[in-house]
């Protein structure tokens, strides 16, 4: 049980490029990760799993990318709820043959990602069977000042923003993206949003998820909405319009939020977080209808189209 | 999207069943959990995967069964650090023929393990694909006032003791156990264990995870092993000993601890922990040798045997 081989031999290669982090006293090897956290701030816990064939194609996408990925879309989620992250827990199920190369890869691919934000992985379970590869990471972070910005904060009026641009992200954003913490960390200093989400299913699903959590319907101005050029592109190859992959596409891994009127005109001003555009897409209405307005005001209704997993 | 089918529809269900808890203001349906935890104990954090086929046969042990393992797997890491678990987060790869009702089953099983602990499932990943049944299981939990139990805390001339007994668990133990957790309550706040870790590996090869953190060896005597009666039915099947099934079976999910020889003393006039019997069955060593001594006295050497996920 000595040896470099196997499951051991892999975790051996982990923890010996595991460095030491303030957060966490106890990293990988024991039975648990002992990690400190402040006692006066909400514990924020999210955790994404993906799959081979599924969510990704190993060939085409590499196991670096996909271990970044993998972190990634789990900070994505931190920066939604307007917090800082703190570590990562990591499980994989590797091939048998070829596991221990992927796990090496994964690895570099998840420390890149998490080391860009100062967050450690603090432990993990390491397994080998003859399925497909599959990742499943756990993140902890910790909520700002403002407490966990939710997606049921949202009252009628407020204005709707979102981070970037939308569509396309399939040529290669959605496994290259940079999860929106710095935007998230200057808009909680700076302003108070009411209710926040990151899009992964969709812009069109994932407003719509503020809308049913707040109780509420939205306006969204189609010629607001930030088109990316990769929706262009797609649309070009597809035949359906730009902003409809806008719309649908998914795995932006922007943000959207609501702000008052009157942090709205500020932030409207700022038109930046971090160096990322801002833009007012629309806005909040009390009525629970979902609606694109079109430049000369007529209304259609916005259907919330995105990603959902089959099932039966 | 309103519909109660697929992905969406399952985890309306799941959202559905969720109570609350004191400890989670924020529960699933969110970009993360919000979790209140205390600043002046160190966050234990641990994950376990469990993938059909490897780990467990579907049609064998159920889908309810696979849930209630999924989460006891992680309370008993929580328990072999010494602490008390919070919080749970639970991601799944379920298939999409029949994936609802099995997410339903897996999910009754998890909480069935979870609400027997007051571990809530703070929220997770609902995936299906064409692969076989996966889920993730990460815990959260906090430390006693010892701080967390770790493997590398062992020093020569301590007792080694075990909780319950060993071997043969693949007779159904390894679905049906319950995590050593009051067992573990009662010893940190009786005891100040120096050393501790749970039998998933095997015995064998789980206290000599804690002689290598330790950098040190062990002495166990032969006949102080408490053997399972498991052992003895599945030894009459194997043709190997009883006593060869509970050095190396694992999933035993019992705890192995050290204590110094003053606490020892009054560890084996106890005898048993939340009624659970406890047996010395060995000491720690300044060598580094890993030794079974029969009852005549004389030495051989322990291989520290036990499963491990192969890989090249």
């Amino acid at each position: 049980m000595n040896d470099t081989t196997g499951e051991f031999g892999l975790i051996r290669w982990i923890v010996a490029r595991s460095g030491t982090h303030p957060r966490v006293p106890l990293g990988p090897g024991d039975d648990t990760a002992g990690v400190l956290l402040r006692g006066d701030r909400q514990t924020l816990l999210t955790t994404d799993m993906l799959l081979e064939g599924s969510c990704f194609l190993l060939a085409e996408a590499g196991a670096l990318r996909i271990g970044r990925k993998a972190m990634n879309v789990n900070l994505s989620d931190i920066a939604a709820m307007g917090g800082t992250p703190v570590c990562a827990l990591v499980s994989v199920a590797l091939p048998r043959d070829g596991g221990r190369a992927l796990g090496e890869e994964l690895y570099r691919g998840l420390r890149e990602a998490g080391d860009r934000f100062d967050t450690p992985i603090a432990g993990g379970d390491t397994n080998t069977w003859d399925g497909g590869l599959t990742i499943s990471v756990a993140l902890v972070g910790e909520s700002s000042d403002l407490g966990p910005i939710r997606r049921d904060g949202a009252s009628a009026g407020e204005w709707i923003f979102v981070t970037g641009s939308f569509g396309g992200s399939i040529l290669g954003r959605h496994l290259d993206f940079t999860p929106r913490l710095a935007e998230a960390a200057e808009l909680v200093r700076d302003f108070h949003p009411r209710s926040m989400i990151d899009v992964s299913d969709g812009l069109s699903a994932d407003l719509w998820h503020i809308c049913e959590a707040s109780a509420l319907g939205a306006i969204v101005d189609t010629d607001a909405i930030p088109i990316s050029d990769d929706a262009r592109t797609l649309a070009a190859r597809t035949g359906r319009t730009p902003l409809d992959h806008a719309l649908s596409d998914g795995e932006d891994f922007e943000l959207v939020f609501t702000l008052t009127p009157d942090e709205g005109r500020r932030m409207v001003e700022r038109a930046s977080l971090a160096g990322t555009p801002v833009t007012k897409i629309g806005e909040m209405t009390a009525s629970t209808r979902y609606h694109l307005r079109r430049a000369d005001g007529t209304l259609e209704v916005l259907e919330p189209k995105g990603y959902s997993h089959p099932m039966s």
